[in-house]
C-alpha cells in the first residue's frame, strides 16, 4: 500500500497556505473525498481544517483508526458531527475565522447552510480555484503514480489488439478491458469534479456509433446501453473497415491517464486515415507549442486554427452543432482538472509540473471518429509524453 | 432500447405538482442528472422546468436529437445558457416564478448562486424531499425493470458460485462479476445522492477483511485497493473456512438492486453459521411487521431489539464503534431513496410501491461478516421479494 508520505502532504498545504495568504482566508474547511485525499492521503468521513498557518486539523468521524493509519497529517482528530467544529477548533487553540474558503464548487447548498450555521458572523468565500491551483502543479511522487497508471493504459490498448474481432459488441471489447484494467489496480471508479460527472471507465466505441452526439460536454458520446446512461459503449457490433475508438480512463493509486488509441479491421478509408494522420499533426503542433509555456488558450486558438486550414472545420472536436470548445484537460485526482486548453483562458500560462491529456479528435456523422490522446506533463527540461503505446492506426 | 413511456412522464409530473401545491411552489427546476432521467426519460445536459400546473419544459443544452428522440415529454427545447432561462420561460407564457424549489440537496452554491442572479425576487427553497417522495413509490413499469435488475444480481449470484477458488484475490473475483454484470447490461456507474457518493460495483470481501472499518455509512468496508479508495475489494486472498461477502448492486436500464449472499469454502466456524441464520431470522421478523405497514423507524427498532436479544449487541450492522444506525435503505435510480428503515423516522409509514434493500449483518473483528440483502416491494398484497437467488449459505 503507497501511503502519501509526511513531507507531499506537508508541500501541499504550504502551497495552499500561500495561496489563502494572498486571498486573504483564515481558514480553508475541505469535506470533498478527491480534496482529502489530496491533502490528507486518505479518504475517511471527515472535514480538515486549514488554517492560515500552522498545521492542518483532520476531524474524522469515520474511520479515525484507517484515518490515524494512512494519513501522514501530525492531528488527526476523531468527532462526530460538523457542528463540534467550531468548539474543537477553538479547543485547539484556533482564533474564530472570519473568511472561510469552502469548496463552493461542489459542495450542496444545504450543507453550505450547515457551515453558515456554525459561523454565523463569517465571509464564506469559494476555496476552490485555490486548492485546484495547488493540484493543478504535480510533484514526483505524482509524477511516479501516473507513470504506473499508464503502464495500465498501455495493457488496456495491448489487450485490445489482442481481443478486437468483427461482430464483438463495443460492450463486450468494453467489459473486457474493464475486467483487465481492475486486475491492473484500477479502483473502478473515476472522479470528475464538475457537477453531474458520471463516467464509467471509458469509450469504447465502433463506426457510426462512435459519432454519435455527446449529451454532455465531450467530444465523443457514444449510444451507451440505456437512455438512462446514454454514452459509452452500446450493444453495436464492430464491423470491417470502421474505426473502433478505444478511450480509455486508466487508474492506479487514485491517479488517472487518459489514452485513446483506434483501432480497424481491414483499414479505414481514405478520409479517416488522412484525418487521423491530421491529428497527429495537431498533436506535434501542441508539443513545439507547449515547450514555450503560452497560454492555455492561445494552444486551443493554434490548434483550432489547424484544423480548420486541414478542412476540418465542422468535424473537429465534435460534429456540427455538437463541438466542444476545449482540446485538453487537466488531469489527475479528477478528470477534469486544471489547466483547460480551451477557448479563452488567455492569462493562464503552462507551468512545469503540469499534467494534461490532449486529445485531438474528428467526428464524421454517419462514418465514425478518430483521434489521438495522451496525457503529457511538462517538465523543466520540456513536455514528456506519460502514455506511451504506440502511436499508429491499428489495422487488425 | 426502453423508453419511459410518455403517460408513466406525465403521471410522475402531475405527482410532483401535486406536491409542489402543497408547499406552496411556483415551480421546480431541475438540473441532476438521475432527477433528469426519472422526470424525462433521458439523461441530456438541461434543465427541466416544471410549472405548478401545466406541462414541463426541457431546456436541453445538448444533445437535443437525442432529447427529442428519447423524452417522451411534449415540450422539450433546444437552449444554450442558463442565463436564457428566465426568458425561454416568460416566453411560454409562464409568470415570473415567486417560490421556486431546486435541488438544494445536491446542487453546489456556485450553481445555486447562478440561479438566485436569474430570479433575484424569488424564494429558493429545498425541493428534494419532495421529488424524493414521488420517486419513492414505484410504478408497475419501474417494477418491471427493477426485475430485470434482480435477474441480473442472480446471474452475478450463480457466477460468483462457479468461480471461487482458495487462493483467488477479491479483486480477481469482484473484477469477474462485474464484467459479468456489464455484459448482462450493467451501465457501469452506480447514482449516489448523498454527497461524496463514490460506490464501485459492489463489495466483496473476504475474511477478516471482510470486517474491515468502512470509511463511509455502511455496515461493511472492507480495504479496496489504495488509501484514494479505500472500499471494496482488496488484494486480499480468500481462503478456506471464512465468510466470502458477495455484496453486488446489479443495475439495469438505470434501476439497481442490492444483494448480498455469503460463500464459504470448507465451512465457517459455529458462531458465523449461527449469525448467517440469525440474520435470516431478522429478515423474517421485517418480513413479517413490513406487512402491517408500520413506521420506518419502528421496523429498525424492532430488529435492533431481537439483534440485541440474540447477543449481537457489538456485531449488528457494523464492529464495535463502527455501527450505522439503519438496516435499509430504499432503492432504484439512486442506491440511496426513501424510505430509511433506520433510527428516527417515527411518522413515516412503508406504503405501497416502496422499494427498498433490506441488510441485516454482522461484523466478528478479526474473522469477518456475515448476513444477507434482499432487495423488497410492499404492494397492497404483501411484501414481495425482488431478489431472488437461493438464500441459504453456499458452502462450496
Amino acid at each position: 500500500m503507497r501511503l502519501t508520505p509526511k513531507n507531499e502532504l506537508e508541500y501541499r498545504y504550504r502551497k495552499l497556505q500561500l495561496e489563502m495568504a494572498g486571498a486573504g482566508l483564515d481558514a480553508v474547511i475541505m469535506l470533498q473525498n478527491a480534496d482529502l485525499f489530496y491533502f490528507t492521503g486518505t479518504v475517511q468521513t471527515g472535514c480538515l481544517y486549514v488554517p492560515a498557518s500552522g498545521d492542518p486539523v483532520y476531524l474524522v468521524r469515520r474511520d479515525f483508526l484507517r484515518a490515524r493509519m494512512e494519513s501522514g497529517l501530525a492531528q488527526v482528530i476523531p468527532f462526530s458531527s460538523l457542528s463540534d467544529l467550531p468548539g474543537i477548533m477553538a479547543g485547539q487553540g484556533h482564533p474564530v475565522p472570519k473568511r472561510i474558503g469552502l469548496e463552493l464548487d461542489v459542495l450542496p447548498v444545504n450543507l453550505y447552510r450547515k457551515y453558515l450555521s456554525l459561523y454565523p458572523d463569517a465571509h464564506l468565500l469559494d476555496a476552490s480555484p485555490l486548492i485546484r491551483r495547488v493540484r493543478m502543479i504535480k510533484s514526483h511522487y505524482e509524477i511516479h503514480i501516473l507513470q504506473d497508471a499508464a503502464d495500465q493504459a498501455d495493457k488496456v490498448y495491448r489487450r485490445a489488439a489482442q481481443v478486437i474481432r468483427e461482430g464483438m459488441s463495443e460492450l463486450e471489447l468494453a467489459a473486457e478491458l474493464e475486467q483487465l484494467s481492475r486486475l491492473e489496480g484500477h479502483q473502478g471508479y473515476l472522479r470528475m469534479r464538475a457537477f453531474n460527472g458520471e463516467l464509467a471507465c471509458g469509450q469504447i466505441l465502433a463506426g457510426p456509433d462512435s459519432a454519435a452526439p455527446a449529451c454532455t460536454n465531450t467530444p465523443l458520446g457514444g449510444m451507451g446501453l440505456t437512455p438512462a446512461f446514454g454514452h459509452g459503449a452500446s450493444y453495436n457490433r464492430i464491423g470491417r473497415n470502421e474505426p473502433i475508438v478505444v478511450d480509455f480512463a486508466s487508474c492506479f493509486d487514485g491517479y488517472m491517464v487518459d489514452q485513446t488509441r483506434i483501432f480497424a479491421i481491414g483499414g479505414l478509408s481514405d478520409r479517416l486515415r488522412r484525418g487521423y494522420d491530421d491529428m497527429l499533426r495537431i498533436e506535434a503542433l501542441m508539443m513545439e507549442l507547449a515547450e514555450r509555456r503560452p497560454t492555455w488558450g492561445s494552444i486551443y486558438d493554434a490548434c483550432l486554427a489547424l484544423a480548420g486550414e486541414l478542412g476540418y472545420a465542422e468535424n473537429f472536436m465534435g460534429g456540427a452543432g455538437s463541438q466542444v470548445p476545449f482540446i485538453g484537460h487537466g488531469i489527475g485526482i479528477e478528470i477534469d482538472e486544471y489547466p483547460f486548453i480551451a477557448r479563452g483562458f488567455h492569462e493562464e500560462r503552462l507551468e512545469p509540473g503540469m499534467v494534461f491529456a490532449f486529445e485531438p479528435k474528428l467526428v464524421f456523422a454517419g462514418e465514425g471518429a478518430v483521434g489521438i490522446e495522451d496525457t503529457f506533463y511538462l517538465t523543466e527540461q520540456g513536455l514528456k509524453r506519460l502514455t506511451f503505446s504506440c502511436r499508429e492506426l491499428v489495422v487488425l
